[in-house]
């Protein structure tokens, strides 16, 4: 097992323990040198966006200055969840490394294999209702976007 | 088209107007009443979970001291992407109501859709390299949480 797994897993276990949060750690890793840590703790900090992984991400981003992260490795003591999985695209990191899996999450009472179910259907089809709205001026919104000369993208 | 949608698409212009970050806004409503607002602030915030709808939860839930949303609507300017739907989730919000479509924000330069494809291969097909890395210390941290007496579920 590599250090920053380990570390991720020590996190996993101190964030459980000491009732931050669920049992989950990771760790952002670039060129060998940990940039960020960061452990569940949605409960304690009434933040339910407040998973590892997105703490970790949130944490490298501040350090290096930076709203990606390319040339980073993600250790994530679990298979990140959808919220976290897509917020490792948006991040740009290079690779994710996990551990357990969102089987053994499951079965723990964690929602992330049933949320996997869940992105991949319909909108209609999902147990959260999702309706659609359609509105020209949100339309226009992202034509103005594309013709927008000063755009920063990501 | 109703109030906090109306509200939604504004914030989706200020956003991008002010040079925070790519056209996107959403409010969370309770009873009626706006609990919070967000727009995108990805680029202004180096944050790239700092989508519109994953700051309207945070500051929702910061503003009433819970880490679930029951009884609130999201209302968005466009169809949260998979990292903002699955929030959403967590979350616990009733609904979720949205104007434009994953596939506007593509034609946008937006990985909205591609993530949506990404986010429900195996993943071993996806193009972020994800690596499983067995442990039997993460997967024990799980089989603590189920025995755990004092911890708080979400």
């Amino acid at each position: 097992m590599s250090a920053p797994m380990d570390r991720a897993i020590d996190l996993s276990w101190a964030a459980m323990n000491a009732g931050e949060g669920g049992p989950f750690g990771a760790v952002i890793v670039r060129d060998g040198v940990v940039i960020a840590e960061g452990a569940n703790c949605v409960t304690s900090t009434n933040d339910p966006t407040a998973h590892a992984e997105i703490t970790a991400i949130r944490r490298a981003c501040a350090t290096l200055g930076t709203f990606t992260l390319q040339g980073c490795v993600l250790y994530t003591s679990c298979e990140p969840c959808p919220m976290c999985l897509a917020a490792a695209y948006w991040a740009r990191v290079d690779r994710v490394v996990y551990a357990s899996t969102r089987a053994t999450a499951a079965a723990a009472g964690f929602d992330d294999a049933f949320l996997y179910d869940e992105v991949a259907k319909a909108p209609a089809e999902r147990s959260l209702p999702l309706e659609h709205a359609p509105s020209e001026a949100a339309d226009q919104a992202f034509a103005a976007w594309i013709g927008k000369a000063d755009k920063i993208p990501y």
